[in-house]
């Protein structure tokens, strides 16, 4: 069963520097590549695919509302045709780059709010399904276990990525347990690396304690936390270790 | 020797209305579209292009500076490498919902400012033409005859368009007379069309009255002034009227 | 019993030109300007409190969420720090203006989704009042009769405007029948300034046919409509047949 | 002969972190607060508001062209209109939080290239002079000494401080070396501190070796650099152990 590793990148600004691509880089398989909404600027996209293409890290669209000044967190309620839209804008930029430096856009991973609200709003999932197909190129979209959005991409027939979180705690149904919540966050790089090896088999332990099942194709790793790169070390040596090698989801899902 | 008829188009932005894209479409070979950056939303994009594609009209791209509050009509500072990001980032934009509706990118005609200060800078015409060429797809350049822009295109390689205006005069150097001076702008339907018959044959009379040789590919015709609907149809007939019948830049330029 | 007559001015951004505001503002007694934050930029808010001055008409500002790419009309989750420094920062943009040309800034009417999800949400109204209470001045916060915003405003120590809309139906209970909704909205002159007459005395007729009570101070006239002017001159003109002088709501709201 | 000692502040903006602001706030008596154009945002704004305040710290504005992207640093061509409704509109949205907070807007001090292009544009420094002394208040306006914005700001009338620069070095006109050339910058504690002091007295070596003079009111000391509390300090303290108590420009300057 392979898996594919992940994280945000190309989230800088102008001036304004965020995250430690370049030391994430080394580790995961896929790049979320922010496209200028919420983060990211056309210096930094171009900057971005080129890091990625060198250390032969596939790139995806990490696109997200239109909120510089909320950084894409803040849930925002569009239209399905505006989600769409804005989906194929930001797709359509990052790609620009990515044809340019000889790299293949591989997946599309919406950021931060427009990612939590589609997990369970339909039509919103359906307007970023839609305008991830109208993109063409057989994109990959990926989101939550058991999401609207992950059920949006296989009904309108595009390819789906589920994604699970080495470092969040989860509820015993399948869901993310509040950032808000004591104990939500796992800090500690072991603990981390022990529940990827778990997500790799399909099993995750419950904040509650019991084992549940929870089938993911790619592991987010967080780049913008303090200690994100040992962390990300720490998770592929591990699997490494296992004789388990991260793969692109490009690769393996259908 | 065959004549393409451009305007700029799709400038509209959220609420905000401008131009009267649907009556200019009926005359023109080649839209401009605008990209977000002065204008321009991603529904507006997608609303533009299928407007265009219906109507047989092929679609170029219109970037801007980013300088959404002055309409892209300021002269802006920016590197040569950041004029050749931000073209990137906007043709892959608007090529996404070109590719999207099945229609193909023909061309990139720089918007306001950047166009003119793109006429004497060397540096951001290289940079300009370098993001053209780097999109790829052998899209046109659109640029002023004897431009900085125009040279930097074929020197970097890309198909080059001259363009004329039919509403503007002309020094006795093929300059633009500023439109600041009485006599810059031509808005009587019928002599424009007097003077696209000129252009289409090579020359045109400087607002000195002597006759200048000018050569173009591609006449523009502003939609957003008062009565453009007009003067776009009076030309349109008027060339068709004498065997002309113009052709979208990309079946010509080489 | 007085009664003041708003309308939303300054709407305008750059080149796109929206409202008919010279028109309106004829017939109104306040007006609320747009920050530039969903419309209106720094040279709008100058030109229209300049005009609202010079015919004699009380200004107000008119804060929004930061979008203008949806004209402030879709709601975000905001937190209620957030909401109290934003309405901060777009009062004392507009008030700068006002103190420069010498008018004095009488109230603060939220835009569009910002106004509507206060309606309900106790914290983000919490939130506007205590900007409106924090920017000084005896400001007077703007809210529909029995919503959140208002409880907020009298909660927190501000003069507080219950809003009416004469061209807009009623639910039994006092709230506004969805726009989405058939004979949600009233267009007929004489038929707006019949419903004004009677708002004036504390009463309207709701969509299912009975009189409800529905006491406001100030009554919102739309600009944006097509015979928006027309029904505003009606308007005043009736109610001043009836010997009822429109009002600044600064004159009477304590 | 008294001297100021001012630094930038609050250029963060939403997620991003910029400079060190609350090191730097301790050695300063003038902070230059970003407006939102440029960087800061309405909670920044607050926050940096705030913590000068508690520090004992003057507030002045600084505005900016409206280029987030540059970060204000990229010259662009404005009206002299446009440059004074953006200042009154920046200075009145800062000037909402200190009188919220019970400080006392001090000065403006324009930011990056429009600072700099003011320096010889007497249009746009006449602009934003304008812009200052229609926001009332008494503010100073501050510019490097000779420039035209010095010279428009005496020209309308509003008080202005002659700002020097402890780390950068001079050309024996008093202008500032190019950042491009070698030796421009100077970022030894040491030798700023010594700078400033001879600055104190009027008196800079220019890069040439040969001493200048050179009256300013105030010194800025970056606070963007790396060792930038270092120096901030170390100036701070060079100047008290020589008896000189920096004081806060509006105490001294008429």
């Amino acid at each position: 069963m392979p898996v594919d590793l992940n994280s945000d990148m190309g989230e800088s600004y102008g001036v304004y520097s965020l995250g430690a691509d370049e030391e994430i880089l080394r580790w995961v398989t896929s790049a979320n590549v922010a496209c200028g909404w919420h983060g990211g600027d056309p210096q930094v996209m171009r900057r971005t695919v080129q890091q990625a293409k060198a250390l032969g890290v596939r790139v995806g669209a990490h696109p997200s509302y239109p909120d510089l000044l909320g950084f894409g967190r803040r849930p925002m309620q569009i239209t399905r045709q505006e989600a769409r839209d804005y989906m194929l804008y930001q797709i359509g930029a990052l790609r620009a780059f990515c044809e340019a430096l000889g790299a293949r856009l591989q997946h599309v991973k919406p950021h931060g709010a427009i990612y939590n609200v589609a997990v369970k709003d339909r039509e919103l999932s359906l307007g970023i399904a839609e305008g991830v197909r109208e993109a063409g190129g057989d994109l990959i979209l990926v989101g939550l276990p058991g999401s609207e959005l992950v059920r949006a991409g296989q009904e309108v027939g595009v390819r789906v990525a589920r994604e699970a979180f080495g470092d969040r705690a989860y509820n015993e149904d399948g869901t993310l347990v509040s950032r808000k919540l004591p104990g939500s966050l796992i800090t500690d790089p072991e603990a981390v690396a022990e529940r990827v090896m778990g997500l790799v088999r399909g099993t995750v332990n419950a904040i509650t304690g019991s084992s549940i099942r929870l089938e993911a194709d790619t592991v987010c790793l967080h780049g913008d936390t303090p200690g994100a790169g040992t962390i990300a070390r720490t998770v592929r040596q591990r699997l490494e270790a296992a004789g388990i090698r991260p793969t692109p989801m490009g690769e393996f899902v259908r």
